[in-house]
């Protein structure tokens, strides 16, 4: 069916439809913060999230899944040692995964574990400007991150995210007002999205899960780490011009992945 | 006052208007993903939430509570030794709880968590079909879960449900399109709910803490489990048709639990 | 910049322009049900927030940070570790901080770990009228709480948020319908304010958070303190007028928190 479906269209909008069509089953390893908006914006778009972190299941929940997703928003020793579990299992099945190095310039338990983790085979990795500096190695000065947001635009990190997807294998994605996603020759630009994805808590977790989602239907993850991107950006945009501020914003946004249509989603995406 | 209330109706109408007279405190033992959407839907229906695990104070909080929810929906083993401490507290002293085994057939330490606090008297099971099927006993094949979510309707697994019941002594309510609610012996139905709700994370989970709420307020724990599906699937409906979402949906969800007039319920509860 | 927008008043319109003037960046050490509204809330008025609790890295997160909070709602021994950490790191660089003792006065761990953490160096001290009691060593009994809900007027425990201010050298805000702040010597009212606050989860977590932004951008934490609680309050107001039940009214609360005009908030503002 998910051929048929994608046969439509290479866009993101095939992309959304076989999301909708396969409805995989995504495990998430993410922050304390980011579960209600990550496990609801899987759902909002056809996916089937799990979020399960204990030492003694994870590998089962991976050889379950269609994808994973591991965040370091709120990692401790603990999680880090079930992430990199996670991690090992995935890559060993060849299941995908994305890594979200949620604040790694910050302080120097974040950088090593995202650089561990960064190490251990994600099929995509995607952080802010700052965050993909910092993982690229910039210095905590160069890396220009503030806590978990970005002082940086993607562009300006571009050598960095480069050399990262040639050191770790993985795409990488560096979101912005302008994202770009390399894997360390090619390089893509989206440019949809809306000032009020930043005043949303999790926003950019909840767009790695669906960056999960987009990777397990499809065998190219280049192409679903730009799809991720273009579907987030559009829906947000859309989402904005019926929204009052952030908490109406939220709503819109999940309504809109929901309700999106593919054919739109083409029309609206600003993919370059 | 609340008698004189719950003399106005026998049905679930006369047990919300229940909770909303006594504001019954609710110590929930629950996953990551479901904080937030239990704690406001007991809110929103009057019932006073307590979230607590740690190993120090659980007991004290049973004994403070008129009822307990224990959800195993991101499980570590530090979290049950809580959850086995804080049911044994409420059973020791007659205290209401209700069990969810949230992906209980997903894994071994949460099949085999799952089963052991099943053992430890609680007065409600609630489950997603597979979820109580593979409590029951199944094998993972026939338990026909994925991850978290189900792919059997309640009916299907009713032996199973009723099975569940003699042996753990517990009412065990299995919820899908219709829900069933049975002690080993009688069965009810309960026909009200809209998709939507299954497009919300942790509705299932916010379900089990209104049926603690329900169960706390009442003398028949296999009539509050059959209200609290009422309520929820009858406010599930009139939110849906305002909803433009899941995003807006889980808003207007809110709003009609905490506006919906207990007459008006009785009238659209569908309870066979 | 900030310099010349306080100078355009002195009142909470100030202090909300200067948050969105420098957006502070505020670390928590929060709840496990506060974690979204809370990042949420700080994002809609223009604060940057992060949480993080991991004993490796919490003081240099408070370092990078303008102000930090702390509250007890779901503490376990681990995290309290943590807690003392990030408080005696903010004490001894002279960061401001914010405690919020939920539900203190429930069980023995609680009310030991909040007055380790009150003895610590707060700047301000955040609770319910129970908490502020339980916390100034009213004995269970006396302190009225019910789990985390409060059961006694502000007013009602002025004394003991004196001795509490005298003992700890914090400033105290106890919240009720009038809420009342004290340095032990002068007594400030807030009575702006909504009865559907109390039916949002955490919206006492998410002011405590306020309160620690507002801290972080002022030199005077009586003002600070008194401030965070009008805006909240004309905020609560504001959206209470939209909304038709608690999960429209959260939505509506962020929305106007990022609206909300300076010169309006200082004229519907009631302080004395």
């Amino acid at each position: 069916m998910s051929a048929t479906v994608a046969s439509h269209t290479t866009g993101p909008g095939g992309t959304l439809a076989a999301i909708r069509a396969r409805g995989p089953l995504i495990h998430n390893i993410t922050n304390l913060v980011a579960m209600d908006l990550t496990a609801n914006l899987l759902l909002a778009v056809g996916a089937s999230p799990v979020m399960a972190h204990a030492r003694e299941e994870v590998e089962e929940f991976v050889s379950l899944a269609a994808g994973l997703t591991i965040n370091t928003g709120t990692l401790t020793r603990e999680w880090l040692a079930s992430a990199l579990a996670a991690a090992a299992q995935a890559t060993g099945i060849g299941r995908p995964w994305v890594l979200d190095p949620v604040g790694c310039g910050a302080t120097r338990f974040r950088l090593e574990s995202a650089r561990q983790l960064a190490r251990s085979g994600p099929s995509i990795i995607r952080g802010n400007a700052s965050e993909i500096a910092a993982l690229a190695g910039a210095t905590a000065g160069q890396a220009g991150g503030r806590g978990v947001d970005s002082t940086l635009s993607a562009d300006a990190v571009l050598e960095q995210a480069r050399q990262l997807a040639r050191s770790s294998g993985a795409i990488v994605a560096a979101t912005g007002q302008v994202d770009i996603v390399t894997d360390g020759a090619q390089i893509r630009r989206v440019s949809n999205g809306h000032p009020l994805l930043t005043r949303v808590t999790a926003a950019g977790c909840a767009l790695t899960a669906l960056t999960g989602a987009a990777v397990a239907v499809s065998s190219e993850p280049l192409k679903a780490a730009v799809h991720a991107l273009a579907i987030m950006g559009v829906a947000g945009e859309r989402a904005a011009a019926k929204a009052q501020g952030p908490g109406s914003f939220r709503s819109a946004l999940l309504d809109e992945l929901y309700g999106l249509d593919p054919q739109e989603l083409d029309k609206e995406a600003r993919i370059t």
